[in-house]
């Protein structure tokens, strides 16, 4: 019943940044109830954990016997805990991390066996694809946070999430040649975040690059030793958290939009959000607290 | 009189690169009869200086106890030496730096209060924007040399200019979500400068970025010490100015162009670019003087 | 008569990734007879020389006398060896190499003259393109193996590849300013391998950039001593070498396809790549040989 009431309840206010979605699978995921909602495949074993406090949310992939695997069921419960309460202005960012020394293996090659046939394995593509165009299209930033290795689709997630940390023992790859499996969808995150020859070298010899390498290329946003890693990321969410998340929201909405335009275009797009933001309640208290020479005071 | 006839001379012959605006401030700016010109809002006391001599313009941003905030007046008036004489022959390169340990530290926030309105407003993000587009659009090679903070617009204006020379004490930032107001219009500039990640996190942090790893991520063209940043800067300018004209004005209009094409279209565009710069007379000359083994005269 | 039945069956049989072009001098190459076939401008003086072994195929450019300079006549050359057998599943991956101390100096000046006249002009700047392109739509991986100085269209054809390696003695640079011919077709491949400011840099300056530049800004893979060149290449060649051609085809394709295009039009082709993938008979092999803990067997 409160699935269902709240189900109608997002469907009366879905918000813009879901409805350019051609599936259906985020709804779903998100009318699930959340963290500890039904619907989920195996209601006694969760794939992720998520917590929340001051505006930040910590989702864990949680099946590191599996080395945390990305199955449909774990795709879903990412979804859902990405997806869950996504509107309420207490969540001002996401951290995505993992439990145990894999960050993510990627694809569960057990899910891509001639035996599911080829509307299964569609499935858990178009899932996998949705979450991670569902990180770009959330409104806060969501900042992945690697501790060792990230491989194909886990890979795939790291290059997809708006800031990545990692730290200094982490790796990625994207080794599906070596199992005849071209690693076409992490190669489009991939090739968004590092030059192009890096990426084919990466795609064509499935060889893993450092951090540091990942850090130079553009891949992580910032690498530090292991026992700094949860630190130095919570520093960031910290600050993240500290500012008015519908400025936030707003900027990252037309970062998003504006960075495929032709220049003109993307100036004509970022001008007219430099006026919608100044003339927002939050544009107006932070100008004036500034030359108060106060803080300002967000209305959330 | 003389502002009125430069107007009418300018209108006639107009240049294809200023004829895509659909702003009008460009024109505008160009009447105001350049550097000493009329028309500019406090005759007495110019926002920025410009001095040209051996094809090298030097345009300083000259208001540094405004940090060399963009205010609408500087916009202006830098818009105004960038525009000045445009077309003539004896025009190279240009070079914009600024007074004081601040290069500039964006929109003055004074301007973007309640009390000015939505148009006053959009009337500073419109100019703010023709003047970035204008730095691509421009004839000549345009050189950013920094030697301290830009941040905001200030750092914009950086990631806007063709070349960028910075001293190793600079440092970059895009502080806007400290006071509530996205740096969305730095954002376009930044995010084509830059990778994702790194002006994702400049973005929603608003935290600096060394000298070092704005190089490092391609803001920068290169990093010199303090006292070597006048002449390193020099050094690449007066290469420039000994340089054709004409046939660099024709490569960088290309280049703009097919950077944003589809591989075919891009070469498609490159090679008639090159078959139209082989026919130039400096095309010819300059091959010939290299089969004589002699030094190229270059038309201008 | 060989050769007029070889064109024959390339004409019935001639592939999709060849289709899209407008010009024909691909064709032209291919029905040539190969290596050593008939229709070359100088039957006695090969200006490429290629061997393959073990689906590695080597393409050497051997005229260390010019400076490897891409005439007309080198450009054939490599476009026929590049497009030989293409089809052929015993190729699984071309390096592309030179003799002498000069990887490539680029265009020959002597045909950009004015006695040679525009429309050879066009034919020397559409073959090149041509060329290029041709390295990302073949359906194996190229590679360029560079031990020393590439400028312009030498420089073009090293970011054209799709992996990079170099010894550390290498040097790269767009020098075409200087004798009045702006390397605006080199500037095609550089402003896809590098940030612009680098491209701007190295193209308005024509300035060479160091091995270890080249690889902090994209345009390489890696950097090796002089002495570890060949053994690197070759290392990544032989990896390469072991998969299964079918899928690392597919993949190279829908790789240069999807990174231009928009998110979600780029994960619809991908997921549907990844279906198509699954479905191949050395992808179900693959995942087999994973899941049965044994090495896979391709079908080429």
């Amino acid at each position: 019943m409160a699935a269902a009431a709240g189900l109608r309840a997002f469907r009366a206010k879905v918000p813009d940044w879901l409805r350019h979605g051609r599936c259906v699978p985020l709804a779903a995921g998100f009318c699930s109830g959340g963290p500890a909602g039904a619907g989920q495949p195996e209601p006694g074993s969760r794939l992720t954990s998520s917590r929340q406090r001051d505006g930040i949310r910590n989702i864990v992939l949680s099946n590191p016997k599996r080395r945390n695997a990305l199955s449909l069921a774990m795709l879903k419960s990412l979804q859902r805990d990405i997806l869950h309460e996504a509107e309420s202005t207490d969540l001002k960012v996401i951290i995505i991390s993992a439990e145990g020394p894999v960050f993510s293996s990627g694809h569960d090659l057990k899910e891509l066996t001639d035996e599911q046939g080829p509307e299964y394995h569609t499935e858990v593509f178009q899932t996998c694809s949705e979450v991670m165009m569902l990180i770009q299209n959330h409104p806060v930033p969501v900042i992945a946070m690697v501790n060792g290795l990230a491989t194909a689709a886990g890979c795939q997630l790291v290059a997809s999430c708006d800031i990545a940390v990692a730290s200094d023992k982490s790796s990625f790859a994207t080794p599906g040649v070596n199992i005849g499996l071209f690693c076409s969808t992490p190669g489009v995150a991939l090739g968004r975040a590092v030059p192009r020859k890096v990426a084919l070298e990466m795609l064509f010899t499935g060889e893993p690059i450092s951090a540091q390498e990942a850090l130079l290329h553009g891949m992580l946003s910032r690498v530090v030793p292991e026992e700094q890693l949860e630190e130095e990321t919570m520093r960031i969410a910290r600050k993240i958290a500290s500012l008015s998340r519908p400025v936030v929201s707003l900027g990252k909405a037309a970062f998003y939009k504006q960075v495929h335009q032709d220049l003109r275009t993307a100036y004509h797009l970022a001008s007219q959000t430099m006026v919608d933001n100044v003339a927002l309640q939050d544009g107006q208290e932070g100008i004036k607290a500034f030359i108060q020479k106060r803080k300002p005071v967000w209305s959330h």
